[in-house]
């Protein structure tokens, strides 16, 4: 038996959150629901106009992995956080989840990657990120031995923007699949697609057993005018997949089967991390064996639990609200 | 006319807020509801034991400060961060809320300040503080001209903690008196109270001008059995005292005039902060020349905007707030 059941790689950040009104977004040229990277420089004038906010963890395979182990799935997750504050909280947070951190802090050099998240009135988050010591994430940083000792990898697609982390993303694979195991990617966002769709494809068809999407993302990285298309093309590339579609619910493929998910009911307060919630309600449910629509109601309950809330964690028993999904 | 309405002078705190159980408080010797002072490696230790939470601005004058600003008035503060992270999001949230904030950061020493918050499923909130780069504050970093220029200085008791500021106090009541504005003081906490009690009688009955206090740090400062013989010394002491009690809302005296408040309705989330805003509407309304049961209804009002979510700053709209009061 493995020792872990997901072990998670990704873009170790600190999310800032502010409420701001719509005429924010504009003002400052953002697409709304949209991950974009910033510099250093654009990070500190953003933050100078945000209103005040809070701080706490983020980091999209960061959040699914303390989600997972929410539900009780056993974790671990590697990641570059700076040897400073916003590391340290990072660390603890992810450590205070029960999620096993490996990763040595990055030492004087760029500090910890923040995302400066927007909060609009309808619940919606528009993200900037500043990478900061994420860029410094490389093969080295990918613990093999870890890797395969994990029932399933879970590579978030973030991770193709940092110059150094596809290399380390193509290491992991390797090594997972060496031992035997399953590869899981999540897209991410429809503009990281985008601006990766080529490696994205190569990927996807060469390496992932299991893929996570939104509408917007899977349409993207098959450059599709429907969402049944980029369904079919999903359900031949990979073994399973997937996907979400906010309040419409999910979709899960697997070879023939085809299996339909109606989305939890929830009040939309921030929207910010429900993705990365789904997938680690869906991922506990497979590495315990459960059947797909069980694995898929899990994951619509994890969204929900988020999207009630500030932040891109839940709070409370995640045990007790798994017992209600059968 | 004054060129702000209030100058705060306090403790400048991160927040650190996470839930626990009541089991966690006697686990770790708390006493609920109070705060109690650290060193660097208690709050290490206890930080490493704490579940996973967010991070915040607050101290208890900065927390005024901001919602005053809130509430229209014009505002400044003065308080000692690190040149760190944590220093960094205190600046941007007390100024992104419309404060005045001229303190230099302390340089090369030790962090800024952390208050580490349990809150409890009741919505109590029990409080551990490092007071890191805040015992650097001393006379010095009274900006006298500034606090000739406010109508009102408002000082936090929790100021007797760190060894400087005692000094920092004086000097700064003096520099108000000089220039006929007017000194208030927030009682703080009751066993900040007790650490104090011969400091505080001889500011309150030498130097106090508006006392704000709830029952408990008022009954301890009188050592009197009975809230109503606590009030009557208050009466006696000061030109104007607003006493809260939570649910029972308040009581205002000046002279001979005693005005009771209604507690504004709300839903106990997370009661950090309440006293802090109570201040912050009491004295918009007072610094706008509004009639004292007005003055006092704002202060309800903040209250109960602040106890209703997870924090000691309320979101949204509070002017629109104000105009219910009247």
């Amino acid at each position: 038996m493995a020792q872990f059941d997901v072990v998670g790689i990704g873009n170790a950040i600190v999310d800032v959150v502010a409420r701001v009104e719509e005429e924010f977004l504009s003002r400052h040229d953002m697409r709304k629901g949209a991950m974009a990277l910033i510099d250093a420089e654009a990070a500190a004038k953003l933050y100078a106009a945000m209103p005040a906010g809070i701080e706490s963890s983020g980091g999209s395979a960061a959040n699914t992995c303390a989600v997972a182990a929410g539900f009780g799935a056993r974790v671990a997750y590697l990641g570059k956080v700076a040897d400073d504050q916003l590391g340290g909280v990072f660390r603890h947070d992810i450590t205070a989840a029960g999620v096993h951190f490996p990763s040595a802090p990055l030492a004087g050099g760029v500090p910890t990657a923040r995302c400066l998240i927007m909060v609009t009135p309808d619940g919606q988050r528009t993200m900037n990120t500043y990478l900061g010591a994420c860029v410094a994430f490389g093969e080295d940083d990918v613990d093999t031995k870890l890797v395969a000792d994990a029932s399933v990898l879970y590579l978030e697609g973030y991770l193709f923007d940092p110059p150094a982390a596809q290399a380390a993303f193509r290491r992991a694979a390797a090594a997972a699949h060496a031992a035997g195991r399953q590869v899981a990617l999540s897209l991410s966002d429809a503009f990281c697609v985008d601006r990766h769709r080529a490696a994205f494809l190569d990927l996807v068809r060469g390496e992932v057993d299991i893929l996570f999407a939104n509408e917007t993302e899977i349409t993207s990285l098959y450059e599709a005018n429907r969402f049944e298309d980029a369904l079919e093309q999903a359900r031949t590339d990979v073994g399973l997949a997937a996907l979400t579609r906010s309040e419409a619910g999910s979709v899960i493929v697997r070879g023939a089967e085809t299996v339909e998910i109606l989305a939890a009911p929830a009040t939309v307060v921030d929207t910010t991390g429900a993705g990365d919630a789904y997938a680690a309600g869906f991922l506990a449910g497979l590495t315990q064996g459960r059947a797909l629509p069980v694995c898929g109601r899990l994951g619509s309950l994890a969204a929900a639990a988020v999207i009630g809330r500030y932040g891109a964690r839940p709070e409370g028993d995640l045990r007790a609200l798994a017992a209600t999904a059968g």
